[in-house]
């Protein structure tokens, strides 16, 4: 059996759906999925396909051209497909804080996460001994105000070189550059430390104890250029009283920060994430 | 426009979706809402649509003959269609406690659910003036051990009178007969206040303060002859610490019972649940 | 038995925990609840005392002279004592939402609430009926920019008339004049539709669909002349997805707004909230 | 300045407040946190205190001397008294399942636990190099049926060999003795991938799934000798639907037993919990 997953999107039409299924049961696929949305303020449709199919004659690349002209051509769809082998490759960009690092390395290395690590970036060299630990490779590279180019051009070759797919942010302490978001365009991860759009920006766990907030959250988004403002993937909250400190803060919004992020990333490295209109559309 | 609600099983067979989404489309429909959901251990396949029609030509009836032998033959499908102008008839059972009793009311008259409550039956005059504050006819019925048979007997005269599609258990205190379980199969909804499996039966509350439990839940199900072993609809849960009494569990599983049995309520009415194999499948 | 309530707070000194709890053994009372806080930053000193006296010689007004005279003086507190039987008269001020209102009113017959509900005042005539049901005097007091100070006044009058403790916002869509939260400060509670500070304003279920986010909250504070910027009591969420709409936030956060609106009324009437510095200690 | 923590239980007395913060205050303490319980039905006081002293003359043994002396006799108390440099000595029991593991080692390794972890025994090599990654000494004791004295023997003196002061079962598949649980009593916890009373005992995730629940959990436990029955410690939940397999539950359950985990864990470790006829009181 050979497993593939289909993501499509394109402008709302009658009859998408019977098309798509019926094109599946054409070429003798068997749909074991199927969810759809359609946003109905933009016209969109978004669907997403789980097949299968007998081995015998299998030809993704094949197939690839076939749906391309006998049915993408046809609704004028945006699309992908992705056989189940097919393992994405994310970098991690750090700098000192470990708990987000520790929690993605040790999904990674306990078979939760189908995705491969090959690449850890950092500019700091704190975390250099949590990367050996797991035996993945770690590059410093310095990055500050004025060294933006200098570093940007040692990211984009290191992401190149290690051929990466995407990229999350495990509470990276800097800005991305426009170039390497347009790069990575709706491939870069990112975790904020609140439940957004609340508290934007730096401090945001000083900024909800000094509102007295009684819930507070933390935000994984894909990264644009308006800072904390790009496409949201997942968010989650915890509870909070008078009698919690800015520590307690902090520490309860490790745990969110942790679980937010891995669900994130597994989302995105499940294929379950759309992107449009700077919102998303994510599949269950 | 006329929009209708379509729900489907049969056993799971290739190319289902396809012919289903194929057969809409050949009668000028619009899908506007599609979810399906195969068991893949019993090997039977489920799906709710929603669909539009331009209303010129219409006629349910002609569409449900149709239905059946273009399409359900070929399957041997179960099938139920619903349009969007039926409201169920749903008769409320009660005893003493009125708080389920009130915020069913008052999501009615708010009219947030799509049903009509013509009947209140109760084995109690306790509750009458709450009824009459909502206009909704009131019948004590006596239902004891001795009197079971006339109880019953009275309940499915009103049931009928009333011409009411299904039943709703608003923490009424006594045990469901056979014979209208018989009568209303998979359409008697009870709310327990406990998260079953966890202490059925009597005094739960009680059980779940012996046991030192950190968190209280409720369950709201389809009725069936084992006591509080039918199909789970929906459950929902609120932590609780040592320092809450019995009471104090009492207080917070009222707000758990209302909710839970509310959010079955519209579940059910907007018909949203299918019952499979003492489970229930809860399209979105 | 006498069962009181006292509230305190003041600079926070060595040694208080010590003198209070002496001076309520000094008088032959039984604690049954000591909750206390400390605001490291502010150096505020918070605490909730619930004891028991045997009711020989008891005497209310001797006891709060006996209080300021013995304790207070000494450490400059500010304290509030509350005998059990104390029923605080509410005030719902409603426009033409009736969620809140029936849930509240539900609960209100009910019995769940420490509380008595004298009087509702609305700037429109729509849900008179509503109060009719539940038997509470509905005054209808008009409320537009050029007739605000004629409703202020005739809202200040009955509010003198029915001698009414605190006020409630069930989803009133009008602006409170600062005269009148001066005369009820700290004792004017509203319900926002967001999670605050997300979203503050008008439409906000707009604003979080236009956002995209994953997570849609309200929040209970108490009413200061900064729009929607007043010390919370109580905040909840709810989980959405890219497939519901705005209508479907509208929908779901009806029943975030009852519960948590409910929940900070309880809270306020059961005098467990304290409010400084623009936020509030909520005890347990 | 030196912190420290006091935990108290007795029989519940008139004053017992007054004269421990009394006694505190006698002695130039500075309380930073009071938190008591009181169970009503058993008739048991419990207290926690945290209090801040000046170094000057500070000297442990003695004032634990003197507490016992002039307050403890004299209300016939339990009482445990903890400096903050204190770290407990934690041993993992481990099996196959590696994810408790990583998350464990990972916050361990990120600072977020205050205690040690000395030793790993597992009664299988295959996670012996996640030991290793954390430079944790691992020993493998093989245990079944069979050999279950050898086992035990060898365990307990690995625990003594250590000088550990708490176990922890991180989805270790074995019963553990009674002489072990009774060496340790109180202090071997447990995570039960289930939300306990409901589905102990083996598979509870297929038990789940064929009762068709909506929501799933995991238990935190202290071991007793009736499995699965222990002081629950703590739960969380999580929701499932039918679009869910075996397998999604128990992907799902990872993540909870994770956390809970986590978190009973902190909670030991921080001294908050207290045992009390087979429940738990838990401060915050």
């Amino acid at each position: 059996m050979q497993k593939i997953t289909i993501l499509i999107h394109c402008e709302d039409q009658k009859g998408i759906i019977a098309s798509v299924t019926n094109y599946i049961a054409g070429i003798e696929g068997n749909i074991i999925y199927l969810d759809q949305h359609v946003d109905a303020n933009e016209n969109v449709f978004f669907m997403r396909l789980e097949c299968e199919f007998s081995t015998q004659n299998w030809d993704l690349e094949l197939i690839k051209k076939d749906f391309q002209a006998n049915l993408a051509d046809k609704f004028n769809m945006s699309w992908e497909i992705y056989t189940q082998e097919y393992k994405p490759r994310m970098a991690l960009f750090i700098s000192k804080y470990d708990h987000c690092l520790y929690d993605l390395l040790g999904r990674y290395s306990a078979g939760e996460l189908p995705l491969e690590i090959p690449l850890i970036i950092s500019n700091h060299e704190d975390l250099k001994g949590v990367a050996q630990r797991f035996d993945i490779p770690f590059h410093h590279v310095p990055f500050t105000k004025n060294i933006k180019e200098e570093g940007e051009k040692q990211q984009i070759a290191l992401l190149k070189e290690y051929d990466i797919n995407f990229i999350v942010l495990a509470r990276y302490m800097q800005i991305i550059t426009p170039k390497l978001i347009e790069l990575y365009k709706n491939r870069i991860i990112n975790i904020h430390h609140s439940f957004l759009p609340a508290f934007p920006g730096a401090k945001p766990y000083h900024s909800a104890f000094a509102r007295g907030v009684k819930i507070i959250g933390a935000t994984s988004h894909y990264v644009t250029e308006e800072l904390d403002e790009g496409p949201i993937i997942e968010q989650d909250i915890t509870r909070v009283s008078h009698s919690h400190s800015i520590e307690d803060f902090i520490v309860k919004g490790r745990d969110l920060e942790r679980s937010v992020l891995a669900r994130a990333v597994k989302l995105h490295a499940e294929r379950k994430t759309m992107v449009y209109n700077n919102k998303t559309v994510i599949f269950s």
